[in-house]
This record gives C-alpha cells, sequence and structure tokens, in this order.
C-alpha cells in the first residue's frame, strides 16, 4: 500500500506491505486523518522525541533512525475481516477507533510506531473490540477530529470542574479549542480564551469562548481575576482572615501551548487557589519558581490523552451537533501533499486542522 | 525588651522598645518559640529570601537591609491585655496563635517582618481573637509545636486523602513529621517515609511511619509501587486497557524537602496518576521535565501555611496526646543561645526542633 513515510527527517510517499489481520483485527481503508501539533513536534524534533520516548518506556515507540509513518487522527471504512472477529462491523461501515490496535493480546500504539505504521497510509490493521461506528447522520471525515476533541473531553474531566468555576484557555490551536468546546458542553461561564493569532481567536469565539483576549494587548490573568472577583469584593488580608467579604469564584487554567515558560507565566498570573490543567505536551525542560505556586497554593494537573468512554462520548457529542468541529477543517491533502501541509502548519492564521485523505 | 536581632547576616542580643498595644491586643510574654526550616533558610540566604517576599507582594515583609526579629512557631503567658480587648484571657493564660497579630484591622505577619518583632524577644502583642489557649492538661511549651505541625494537618487535607491511599513523605525533618502525624491521624496504611538521616528516620517510625526507607540503599518509590500494588497485578497494557487486572491503590506523594531537583526526582519515580503535595519551601529556580508528569498523569498541589480551624484542631490533637510532640524537642537555649541553634540544626542527626525560651 501507499504510505506518507518519515525518513531521515522529512516525508516520501512509496510503497510499504499491506497489514497482514491479526487475531481480532478488521483491515480499515483510511478515509481521512489530522496533522496533530505532535506530528509537528515529532518531524521537527525526531531525536528529543526519540530520546524522550525511549526514556519513558517506550510507549510511543518514536524512534528517529528508522521509517515511521505518523498518523493517529483517523476514520475510514471496513474493507475486510480478519480471523477471530464477530462481523460486528460489515465491510462498508465507516469507522474510528483510538489510536491503538490489538493483536491477540498485544497493544500496539498507532502514530509513532515502527512496527505499526499509522493512518498516513492507505489502509490499518484496527481492533474490531476497540471500533466505533461513525452515525450515518455525520460527515464522515468529522470523525477524524474525536481523537482531537476528545483530548478536551479528557481534561475537562481532570479539571474536576463545579459550575461555579471560570476557566481559562492559554492557547487556541487545537488543543486548546478541544478544550473550549468541552467547557461550553459542561455549561461553564464565561469561558475566557488567549492567542496572539487573530484567527485562532476566531475560531475560538466560533467554538463557544465569551471572552477572547490578545495577550499582545491585554492580560489574560487580568481579565480572569475580573472574572472571578464579585463585585464589592474585599481583597485586604483583614477581610479575607475575618472572612467579612464575598469569595471569589474559583479559577480553573488550561496550559494549551507546550513549551517552556508558560507554566511560569500561568504561575505568575494565576489567581490564589487556582488550579492549572497541563494539557499541552511540552517536549523540553522546563523552569519555574515554585516559592510562587506555594504561596498561591496553586494546583497543578498533566493530563494526557482520554479513556475509551470519553472518546465515545466525544463522538456522540460530535454526532448529535453539539460540538461543531466543521470550522477546525482549514485544509484537505492527499498523501503526495503530506510534506507541504506540516510547512504550512506552522502559520496559525492559515490553517487549524488539515486532513490527510490517502485515497485522494 | 531584650530580642535576638538578626541583623547583617547574624544574631545579636540587644533591646528593643517594648511593644505598644493597638485596639484588640494582648501582651504575651514569650515562654518557648521553635526555629523552623524558613528561619534557617532566612538567615542563610536573606538577600534571596528578601528578594522573594518583595516580589510576591511583601506578605511576609522580610528584608536583609535592616533588623529582623524571627520567631513565629511560640507560645507564651498573658500579661496584660490592651484597648478595646474583651478579657476573655485573664493574665496568667497560657495561650499560643497563629503566626500573625492584628491592629485595629490591620494584618501584620509575625516572623520576617520589621514592622513586628517575632518571638525570639521577650514580649509579643497578640490579637486576642486570634489567641488559643493552651489546655492545662498538656506541658506549656508543647504549645510551640502547634504551628509545624499544622502545617502536617494542612497537607493532608489539601491531599484530598481516602482511606485507600497509600503515602509516601519523601524528607523526615519537622514538615515532613508534620505530614506523617496527620497521615496517623487518619489511619492511612501503611504509611511509607524516606530521609537519609537514621536520626530523622527514627523519629519518622516515632511519629507513625509503618516502612521507613535510606534512600541510599533503596528506592522509595520502589517500596512505595510495591505497596500499592495487588497480587497478581497484571501490568501489561492489554490488561489495563481491557480492565482485566485488578487496580493499584492510589498513591500520594509528599515532597518535605525543599530544594530544587526533588520534585524531578518525585517525577521519575511516582506511580502513574499519583497525587505529588508540595509542602518543603523551595527557594530557587527549579527545572523539571513536564513530559514525564504528561505521561503519568500527575497532580502537583502546592501548599502552605494552614487555616485558623486546621491550627486549633492540632491543638487539640496535640493536648489529648493523639499527637506527640515530645520527641521533636532536641533542644532549648536562650535568646543568647540563637545564633548557636542556628549553626547545630544545619545537623539532622541532633536536632529536630530547638525551642528558643527568651526567659531562660
Amino acid at each position: 500500500m501507499r504510505a506518507a513515510i518519515f525518513r531521515q527527517g522529512s516525508f516520501v510517499v512509496d510503497s510499504i506491505p499491506d497489514p497482514v489481520l491479526a487475531e481480532g483485527q478488521v483491515l480499515v481503508r483510511t478515509r481521512a486523518c489530522g496533522i496533530c501539533g505532535s506530528d509537528l513536534h515529532a518531524a521537527k524534533f525526531p531525536r528529543q522525541f526519540s530520546d524522550l520516548s525511549r526514556r519513558s518506556g517506550g510507549r510511543f515507540g518514536m524512534r528517529d533512525d528508522v521509517d515511521i509513518v505518523f498518523g493517529h487522527e483517523f476514520m475510514g471504512e471496513v474493507v475486510a475481516l480478519g480471523p477471530g472477529t464477530t462481523g460486528r462491523f460489515a465491510p462498508g461501515t465507516m469507522v474510528t477507533s483510538m489510536p491503538l490496535t490489538i493483536a491477540g493480546t498485544t497493544v500496539l500504539s498507532i502514530g509513532y510506531n515502527p512496527q505499526q505504521p499509522g493512518a498516513f497510509a492507505e489502509f490499518l490493521p484496527l481492533s474490531e473490540r476497540m471500533l466505533l461506528e461513525v452515525p450515518a447522520s455525520m460527515t464522515p471525515e468529522h470523525a477524524a477530529l474525536v481523537e482531537p476533541m476528545s483530548v478536551g473531553e479528557h481534561a475537562a474531566v481532570f479539571a474536576r470542574l463545579t459550575s461555579d468555576d471560570v476557566p481559562l484557555v492559554i492557547g487556541c490551536g487545537p488543543v486548546g479549542l478541544a478544550v473550549i468546546a468541552a467547557l461550553k458542553l459542561r455549561g461553564l461561564h464565561p469561558i475566557i480564551a488567549a492567542d496572539f493569532s487573530p484567527g485562532r481567536r476566531k475560531l475560538a469565539a466560533r467554538m463557544g469562548a465569551d471572552i477572547v483576549i490578545d495577550p499582545a494587548t491585554a492580560s489574560p490573568y487580568d481579565a480572569l481575576t475580573q472574572a472571578i472577583t464579585p463585585p464589592g469584593f474585599d481583597p485586604s488580608r483583614y477581610a479575607q482572615l475575618t472572612g467579612t467579604t464575598l469569595k471569589r469564584r474559583p479559577a480553573v487554567l488550561f496550559e494549551c501551548v507546550g513549551v517552556p515558560g508558560v507554566m511560569q507565566a500561568m504561575f505568575d498570573g494565576a489567581p490564589n487557589g487556582a488550579r492549572i490543567v497541563i494539557v499541552g505536551v511540552c517536549m523540553e525542560t522546563d523552569s519555574f519558581e515554585p516559592f510562587f505556586g506555594i504561596l498561591k497554593q496553586l494546583d497543578v494537573q498533566f493530563v494526557l490523552g482520554f479513556t475509551p468512554q470519553e472518546f465515545a462520548a466525544t463522538l456522540a457529542n460530535i454526532a448529535s451537533g453539539q460540538i461543531d468541529v466543521a470550522p477546525l477543517i482549514t485544509g484537505r491533502v492527499g498523501l503526495d501533499g503530506v510534506q507541504a501541509a506540516f510547512f504550512e502548519l506552522a502559520n496559525p492564521e492559515t490553517h487549524a486542522k488539515i486532513l490527510v485523505e490517502p485515497g485522494r
């Protein structure tokens, strides 16, 4: 089959062996697969990503010395059933799955795995037990957005939200937009979001942010502090100690950037007692001053991925129209267009999510 | 009155003006005041502590260019009642208080404040509304331990503990010992504690640690992993994904050291999904790799101090004998002995808590 192969720092389209189905697997023809920020990072810093993968027990499998086929935000069409399958999904069924497959009792990650090509290829051997059918009512390719949008759902679950919380989302790339959608679903108000890019701020508003800030001209932290503070609030230590003033609403901040320095900026800007959820994946060493976290009694929750339940719930939310992913899809390319798409995604103005369509 | 004054990097005993009581204050003769790890830090790195105080809004008030009287873990005897007091505490009553005083509606911190000498002095002007009486049943000087032991109570509250949690306490100085006492009170089992010092490990066991580890010879993180893992646990991804194995118990780690690098060591050693409570006060810039927090979905809760309720509960727990602080008191000095005591506390083998007794 044809695949866009990441080889020695760039993409080449070439043939790789067709998948051989193991026990419990079905063959799926890839229809669409999104390009993830982690893909961009892996392509730009393959050695660093490989090193982290190795040091973290190899869960991702990334290596910079062998061919890798990326692609973990996929959907497609069942084309054949392997041994030991139940036939629950007839050929022709549109499906999606979390980015892993199971061969017998071996779990293989999909996306950065030399042993298991990802979805920038024509076919995937997926685990029947992990498949979810894409409802006929929805645009099939939108199912490729289930994976990134599930990241927002998961972050919202780990944030231990209450209806009184005021959220601030720092960074409105695909991760931040997914978080905004999950917050909107929960009825939180106001949702504050910040990004330097006008295009991303527009998308943030479209996904449900009530207050959208350009950090170049105003402080998102000031906006947050204003939103949590009741009229007539007395900030004096005497009023706080004696409980003679109204309380501020709880603040929860979502880090959706994933580069060094953002956490310290959030430590500086967060109000006392805030929760910070780290959703952006920072792959470098970061530094910060714990003292400010201590003074403010901050809580920092790191999150990754999603559960099967969160993945299924996100598919249902997209299918029902509660989350509209259409505005996020800003481009579509065939396998030959993968290399150019990676370059284009560097500009936040032009693109949010580009879908790779191997059959294009 | 006489006081041990921190002046230009060392202690001198000299006279300072007697306190003048403001509205709502009573005069307390200091009977005992513990030396805190933060005092040691402030004396060793006065410029750094001043800088942090200034940058954090001056809450602590520390300055390296003026005289400071330290001392914030105190108890004493009421000797006079100021204007606007109710007389709830007759002269002769033994009392303690959180380390702050209120003059009218102004809250003044006690301990590092150029405007308000601390308890390494003969007298304190305390706020009547903040006083707690030391029950006649307890050794009066033990009330000087309420403040540091409250830090453990507070950390345990912020840890959102459940009875199934397995705690690991890294560092068994006074902060770690206070945490162990608070965990023991809650019936958690087993409590694991680690410290390089044999003396401190002995105290940890005495305060209630069930498993005490010397990190020079064994990994505390391995001990924690063993304690949370049920017999027959299957660590494979297949078992985890399909829910076909028993769950591990939740792990909660307490950072009670407060120096750079410990957080990263905890990130490396913590099991997946662990909560880390940062109780040690690190005053330097720290660095770490967020990726490992992300992979493990760690939660990091920074804490500081305690509430009035936690302070009162800790006094009650010491008075009832549920927390025995006697083993922690390893030395007593007069004001003239403060300088030497600061040197001696550098050796963890000899001392846990030294009490300064200005009347000695």
